[in-house]
């Protein structure tokens, strides 16, 4: 492996950094899979880089929203960001622990913060106009309507029944990220911008609005707000796939952000799962780059080998500016 | 108003700052007194303070554990630290909202940060064995079976009926103290340890414990570790009073420890309430003090005079050593 130097990396930890195989949010298996997340990216911090983590949290929200519904009864329902905010504390304060012991395993003198990160999107963005995004359980016609008589945006999805639909607006910046700024250069590694953050809007004062970010795409504006000079989305297969599901499937290793704007034209990438890891890597490393800042570098690439990730360029699809 | 000076605070919000007037933590509610509590602390902001805040979660995390138990059949309940560090999360990015748009109003160039924040505590200490603080909902002795068939504690708590209870141990340390101190440091204005903290025990890595530590007393050893040289505790009443509910009820202005341990050794303070509040003031203006550290002050007292409270000595019960 050819050895590259990052000095600061934004690492987002997909869905199986905190899921059972069978994707379970269950505190059991969230604890399990953040155990094997830790030692990935206690790996990365030993090489000396400064790392801030995002992560994904659609299982957990899906379970937030199925207490709300089946408690409305007895307890005020709480609106999404809310619950978007709630998962960031519990993966926060669980990931933390665990990558503490990681750390002090490997007798590295670093410690783990988790932020409370809210995400800017424009009230008018345009994907308000079509909610999109589904979340939560699916549930027959009859008790959807419930929810739709509440305002909320239901979706017929087949045989499965009804799902919650909810827009997934642009970042346009993380409101918090000064503060995770002064935790990183005070040497914490954190944990940060969950679920891409607590969607709020702005006023007198920022508030919150019920949709979800993609998480991927935060991080890559996250990444570029901190000046980071590397992103890795974490997710569990090696590589990006163009050809996925044909004779013809080829695995990408490095690739210039043409060639992969290309794929991504061609209708290669799953809008709902590679898509938005395609584009936060594009985001990342295209466009104006100041003359001071460091050259840019993003890899998609499994949980396993983001150490090498980070450190080398021979694993995953690595994007250069 | 003599004048006094203080460099860095610690301020522990009571439930009068997050719930409506009758108690109620809808989002709705919790919003409209968060920004009653941001324009009070934005006072103690603009007077050149370093501040910290604290607060408590108890109708927040009655709510959550209901929800808990009604959706229990379809999504796996998640433990009392997993409720705590929920709360930590919706709190602290509403604060944050209001706060920083209370900052703003006033043209001060400060923002807040707010912190995911465990607590550590001795999985040996003696309150495990006798669980006693009330948490969550009233409900029938057939239905709290089911729970206390799930190792849960349960108490007869008359007419009402049966109520969970769980031990409330001493916190020993604020496990991400030093992540608060890099962003006091940094200019933030602090919003942690909310709840008392998450409650965790020693291990590799720590791991939380079903229990509650009181916010109050996390709230003294905070100031304490931070270095603060005043603790208000914010409450909805001007004063600790002694003889209350008597014709000889007397507030307390300025006390000296000695007078206000006698005054609980008399059984002056409900254990409750007023009893932590007391015992957090204490603790904190008690004990050695470092030869450089500030001398130490104790406010107790009600939401909107803690600019007061903090620039001065003549509101509240005022502790000094």
């Amino acid at each position: 492996m050819r050895g590259v130097t990052s000095r600061r990396a934004v690492i987002a930890l997909g869905g199986n950094a905190m899921t059972g195989p069978d994707g379970s949010a269950t505190p059991a298996a969230q604890r399990a899979a953040l155990a094997v997340a830790a030692e990935a990216v206690a790996a990365v911090v030993a090489a000396g880089v400064e790392v801030v983590l995002t992560h994904g949290n659609g299982p957990q929200v899906g379970n937030l929203l199925v207490k709300n519904e089946m408690a409305a009864a007895v307890v005020p329902p709480v609106p999404l960001d809310w619950c978007v905010a709630q998962t960031q504390a519990t993966v926060g304060f669980t990931l933390a622990d665990e990558l503490d012991a990681a750390l002090a395993a490997r007798g590295l003198d670093r410690r783990t913060a988790a932020l409370v990160t809210r995400t800017l999107v424009d009230a008018d963005d345009p994907h308000f106009a079509a909610p999109s995004k589904p979340v939560g359980r699916y549930l027959p016609a009859a008790e959807a309507a419930r929810f739709t008589a509440l305002g909320q945006h239901w979706q017929d999805r087949g045989p499965r029944g009804w799902r919650r639909v909810v827009a997934s607006p642009e970042p346009r910046s993380v409101v918090d990220a000064p503060a995770i700024a002064a935790l990183v250069a005070a040497g914490f590694v954190v944990v940060c911008a969950g679920g891409g953050g607590v969607p709020v809007v702005e006023g007198a004062p920022l508030h919150g609005v019920e949709t979800v970010v993609d998480k991927d795409l935060t991080a890559a504006l996250l990444a570029r707000e901190l000046g980071a000079d590397t992103l890795v989305v974490a997710t569990d297969v090696p590589h990006v796939v163009v050809g996925w599901g044909t004779d013809a499937a080829r695995p990408l290793g490095r690739v210039t952000p043409a060639e992969l704007r290309a794929h991504a034209a061609a209708g290669e990438f799953d809008g709902g799962s590679m898509g938005p890891k395609v584009e936060a890597a594009l985001r990342f490393v295209e466009g104006p780059v100041d003359g001071l800042a460091p050259p840019r570098r993003a890899v998609v690439t499994s949980l396993d080998t983001i150490a090498d990730a980070v450190t080398g360029d021979a694993v995953g699809t690595v994007l250069t500016a």
